[in-house]
């Protein structure tokens, strides 16, 4: 029934390949079926003006896609002069995600800026960036470690995000772009690896659910993040 | 123990005043407690391009603040040059809220521009620009009606929005300034009359939460919404 | 003759509700006939660069206007991305006119930005929003003064504003939407409470003006502003 | 008593050359004692939208200041990314001066941009704008009526303008930059060559002013057109 | 003596990636040595104004370079909502020396947009990026012939680029990051495929060059762009 | 064959007029046939963040032009929210060519900002700014020499450009409107007095250069630029 043939509770095959980007302090590339995003972390020793002198570090997260990752070519945000409600939307919610599962107290007066960068997209690109954003971020964070720069580990736990929907009907698993485009309903999942939920967003647009199909979301969403978490586990 | 002396499942007393803005084709002022916004209905006989020929309508939302609606005064968005991602957020939520409500068919080739200006804020300004916005969409989609420019009802039910949240511990509906500022959890519930999902947006930052908490908080934004639709139907 | 009836030298009613805004130092609703205007006053213990070790303080305004304030939607400035001409004239002259009211050694090195925002605009809303700009901060310095962070009133007079103009040929008082559309010259008059001129700007496009005209104009908005520091009063 | 040593009613000498910019349908240089300004007025086919199917021409202006028109560098609008509120302001004064000195209808549907630069500013730059602008106006509508394009003249006088302020106390003519500076109260007069008047700002910061004060400053006005029509009439 | 170890007249070594983003009609990823270019051609079938009814095509390109491509975190330009000098100096470089090389007759009226992404940045990512996207043109316009959308090749020749540079006051080819940015001299050389010359760009800061060096690097320049087109041609 | 009647070799005839702004610490008015060009020069105590604590100065440009300087009136940069792409390019080749021939060490910690602002236009306004530019810094740094803030000329050598071409298949030097609009090859040659180069940009759109053209083009520079040093000593 699913465009792809995949059945309803089937994820898309994750790959995470860890040390794309040579300058980075943590960086991979996570590919969750055709979605490609290239995840990066930075870790610069200043903090945004209202943490100064809290002992509190930060975490924060920009999102892009190139113009091309799509059927047809977007228009580049740089050249149009701002970045669109839907970027805005996307990067605060990876942001907020990843700080989640961070201990921002051990972490200590400094930043970590995760760029995630969709190469090639075919939908479920927030959940992508915020699984592989993890992963740049462990990293860093192991930098900081190695370096002794930080004493404690600041991570408490795994962060990961899958999206479900309600497509023709039926609560599926990990909507692909064939999907996400004709879903009623589309929600995305943010959790930490213990499966405690750190974000839901569930959305109707020209449709509505009720409490029964939102459970079985969830079902599925906790199914899928233990996957992910795996892979992440694998990564690294 | 909540600062306001609430209950844990208390809303704040809500009034709806219809025909605050004369030029309006729909408007109202809702104070949920101190947070009141100023919503107007605008009918334009224009469509956005890419519904060009398609019959359907549009419904879109814009949202706003007077730099001093909070306690200390902030930047105008007009003079900094653009609307920040807390604005671009809100006001999506807001239009995807009310087309949930309506049958975009019936609607016909023509847009209604909700605008949802907050006077003053003290906590939940999305949840009432979502439910005085219903009120001024309401009172707009009935000029048309009463005018004979549209002939069968485009309105499918109320589009009513509640705050819940986790405040030290505890699941509570209606969060104001006080609470959502130290909540640890923090969720926006959007329903049709009927109580079923247009919108679940429930995010921690610095915290988690379990599918037990996650219910507790959609049975008190069930009477939230219930309380909600009561006061739009008083006010029309 | 007029449009609405009134006689030449008749203003239209004015009603000013303070303490509107429950955040804001100082605040009001100035209804002038059917231009509403919301007007606060916030206090900042900061001051402009260029005035700083001067002793003196500061007072600016800022202006806009609800996108539905008036007969068809104007686009939000905000989402614009700028403040258009009008705007920035016209907050310009708020400001300039407030600061001719005000001992700036005596208020200090602060500074009392004035934000009026037209809910709804039927001509005249400068004038307005000087008018009812000047009790928000003649409130705002009260409380200065209550709290003892200044000890002697900074307030020279009253500062008010009334628009005068030829309308068919006739020289009238305090000219509404209907009358300022279609005026041949068009002119607003600040004023002390004395009757002293902080700013007279008389513009004609496509029509011109004589002295006598000038004159005549001249005591009408003499009338005007007396009527209007009344209401000051009666609202304080 | 001046900083120049003029006489109260005294103006600044005021040469005008006209055919300085080879491209352009109108253009002269117009120097105000140390104040000069570069004006063109080009001619274009096409009307705002507004104006479509009305008959009617339109007659814009743009002001500019090079950087290093004034005693200190001015950081460059164009590359800070928006026209100052100063600028806007003025450059729509010139363009309400000019077009109230226009038969609109005589113009037919086309547009005319009168472009002011200031290259060199010792005051009254808005001023010597006005005037060199008429100029170059009054020889792009030569142009148009030499090539046949329009057949009656358009122009229904000369428009000028001259500022005149209270500075140390007395009403004075034509401020140069010293006496602006610290002048009390500073006013804009624009007339026609009749003496009518187009547009008449006065504004006092800081100070404020009487009715005999501004008669007194309306005779100086008076004078200093009719040197400046004088001067417009030898140079074209 | 070169900090890499590579001798005087020796190029990076070289690889294309052909088909690495499935969307587009033409891409590779470009590997000159430790600078990494993703570069996608797409087509449209429309064409700026300008061009509208001339029958010629249009090629042009867009550069931009991810934040952490570079050693220490750059701002993203979508976030600062522009694009930087360099940015728009190097996609109009692009953009001009990809039309050299292509017939916009045989093109007729579509638009081919080259999007160049820098992944990773070690010096010479805007001739990488040319030798990158003019093989994305070639994949796309091989998809328009095959698609018989056109029926003559519009490709001229090859187009390759290459750095060549003073450094330690030797000419050397293909600047890597550690020798840019001490090089006295720095010059880019983009060449047809017969090796005459598209653009040459030679620029000393803070140094100047003779005829004699001149010469040298052109000679070091011819070299490169032959090992480029065999790389070119073997990608392909 | 020129239009103009030139032979292939001959420059247009140049005028350089310098003090023609009284505010500047230099200045002058370039004329290059008709091309006129204002430069002024503006010394500053401050230097960018970059050269704090460097003992460097800096030297950079900011290029500008009337709207109505070429034959259609532009759109103003200042109006259109930003500075055009071939604006940023401009400017930034003339501050790197400036910077050239300055020994910024011996300038010391302060900034000289070359404005170039074209008032009239007819090919080759960056090499003429770039003439006129290095007039006005030379000015300038004497200002300072005079007044003992530097004790040693950081004035290295004279910077001029020049323009050389393909026209109609022949190498011609300093190309016109008329040529340039039409030419396959557009190359722009800056040098120090000496004649060692500092830039040379070649380009050809839709046309492509050898060796031996290169060749004859700078031969040509070569004389251009030693008559322009001649009118740079005249003009001082």
């Amino acid at each position: 029934m699913r465009p792809s043939g995949r059945k309803l509770d089937q994820k898309r095959s994750v790959s995470i390949e860890t040390g794309v980007m040579k300058h980075a302090e943590g960086s991979c590339l996570i590919k969750v079926g055709d979605t490609h995003v290239l995840c990066s972390a930075s870790v610069e020793e200043r903090i945004p003006p209202f943490l100064r002198n809290t002992g509190l570090g930060w975490v924060t997260a920009e999102y892009g896609m190139l113009p091309r990752a799509t059927n047809t070519r977007n228009r580049r945000e740089a050249s149009q002069g701002k970045q669109g409600g839907r970027t805005v939307e996307i990067q605060r919610l990876i942001g907020r995600s990843l700080r989640a599962g961070i201990d921002r107290s051990a972490l200590g007066e400094r930043q970590i800026t995760v760029d995630c960068d969709v190469i090639q997209a075919d939908g479920g690109t927030r959940c992508a960036a915020i699984t592989g954003g993890w992963v740049a971020l462990r990293m860093a964070v192991n930098t900081l470690l190695k370096a002794g720069v930080i004493s404690s580990d600041p991570i408490i736990d795994h962060v990961a995000a899958v999206s479900c929907g309600i497509y023709a009907g039926q609560p599926v698993l990990d909507l692909d772009y064939a999907e996400d485009s004709s879903a009623g309903v589309d929600g995305n999942f943010v959790m930490l690896g213990d499966l405690r939920m750190i974000e839901v967003q569930m959305s109707g647009e020209g449709s509505v659910f009720g409490r029964a199909e939102m459970n079985t979301m969830l079902d599925l969403a906790e199914a899928g993040i233990t996957e992910l978490v795996a892979a992440q586990k694998a990564a690294l």
